[in-house]
């Protein structure tokens, strides 16, 4: 037990692998008081150590708190330890950030409610070392009342960004972000590898695609709005446009000895729109080859 | 002739087409004296009306101004331009900003030197109505000295970016920077399609994708500095850990008939890296993949 005077929430955290521990420090450091409980129990020490409750068991973790977070293996880890407890969890809050698919996390939220237990699925948008920045999004998915009774606790992890109340929301967030993220690792690269052919650092060329990155974003928020009514306009900056403009990129590419697999694939999606008689469209009429089966 | 008093140095733009009368109605807007030349006369006089001077030849449009502005269709079309006047030339500065390759680049800055013309070669890094926003990048590569004396005239077309004396590195940039922009896209709209199909609007993912890239441009600014050490830590984000992640954005997709040729190609590299002994370390290292021949 914590003995000395503390009027913010008690959280529990459940599972202290390289996720867990840095969520559970980041209560630790906030000033929470903060019960942990993790399969192998030495994982618990060092937490321990900075002012954590140790908890025997899960229920003992479990009843230490009315905020739960469980971040385990996968949703089948989840469920194996938290079925047991069901009774001990009801009238609590479980905020499942275990990564999973949305399938997964909606199964989750029925679990949840069928046993009275408040759900939120959450979704972390850093590594480790990044939990507590509020420069970071936390998604949360879920009973909107619920993240908005939890924020302040829950904004010590991340900023708390909430998606609504389909459970399923944070991890398909999740998923679709990452797979961002590795296709701007792939543009990124590829045009590094191309620049650095011609003796250009990573770094003088990186400086410049970050500040280009404000301007494509720019290009999506516009495009978001096209997709959202289903008409492209394409004004100045058509498919056709971009279909002449990357002839250039494959031929620096290939006199580079720079693998050329990304932009040919970019560019088979733009022959396929415009083939479907859409080259005079925006780049955001695109979104039709993706949602092919 | 301009005849009002004026002490902003006076510049030439020869070709019209969309891009031309946008860099040609920026100068203007700024109180540049601006003398226009286009093949097609006719493009010439919406600007005439706005005060441009409409020159009657190649000839008398370059010998109006110290800082002569060129943007037609190809190099090929600014050298059948430009070689009847080399004479003319002489003395001047020359700034192509028509799209071509590193390597025609460097051959034009090449035949401007043999001629005693200043040259710069530049990359305009938005589309025409962009043209006159400080927000948006043109990108210069050629005599550093020329940019600076130049660069107050050339920050009325957008913020001139100086890329060092090879003249080949705007349009290296350009392609480089343009594939990274097509990369980011279709990871977007993949991601878009992803989540529209469960019913979330384009412009809610969209949000929440505009502030996780200021993330992704964190991680990129460190790899980079990897990238230039040739050491690639993983740390806490290794490929390996991605490899087990983008299943969730492959299944997630396949259940929802999205299209998954752009995550199977991450993979792939990721996969080849993996198998080459480096799924230990960072992401940073699918650089090497891309430099493959």
């Amino acid at each position: 037990m914590n003995d000395h005077v503390n009027d913010k929430p008690s959280v529990t955290v459940l599972g202290l692998g390289q996720m867990g521990a840095a969520l559970a420090g980041a209560l630790l450091a906030a000033g929470h008081p903060t019960t942990v409980w993790n399969r192998t129990p030495a994982r618990a020490e060092p937490l321990a150590a900075r002012g954590a409750v140790h908890a025997a068991s899960v229920a003992e973790a479990v009843e230490a708190s009315e905020l739960v977070l469980v971040c385990v293996l996968d949703y089948a880890a989840v469920r194996e330890l938290l079925a047991p407890v069901a009774g001990r969890l009801r009238g609590r809050v479980l905020v499942n950030l275990t990564t999973g698919s949305p399938e997964q996390a909606r199964a989750e939220a029925e679990w949840a409610a069928e046993h009275g237990v408040g759900y939120l699925d959450g979704g972390i948008m850093t590594t480790p070392p990044g939990v507590g920045d509020p420069a970071n999004m936390v998604l949360y998915s879920g009973d909107p009342e619920l993240l908005a009774a939890h924020h302040d606790t829950l904004a010590v992890l991340g900023d708390p960004v909430g998606l609504g109340a389909d459970p399923g929301l944070a991890s398909l967030y999740d998923a679709g972000l990452l797979g961002l993220m590795w296709s701007v690792f792939g543009g990124w690269l590829h045009a590094t590898a191309l620049a650095g052919a011609d003796g250009v650092a990573a770094r003088d060329f990186t400086a410049v695609a970050n500040r280009w990155l404000r301007t494509v974003a720019w290009f999506m928020t516009g495009y978001a709005e096209q997709i959202d009514a289903g008409v492209y306009p394409g004004d100045d900056a058509t498919i056709d446009v971009q279909i002449a403009a990357i002839g250039h990129l494959l031929h620096a590419s290939a006199d580079r000895g720079v693998d050329t697999r990304l932009p040919e694939l970019h560019l088979e999606l733009m022959r396929a729109a415009a083939a479907a008689g859409h080259g005079g469209d925006s780049y955001a009429r695109i979104i039709e080859e993706f949602r092919k089966k």
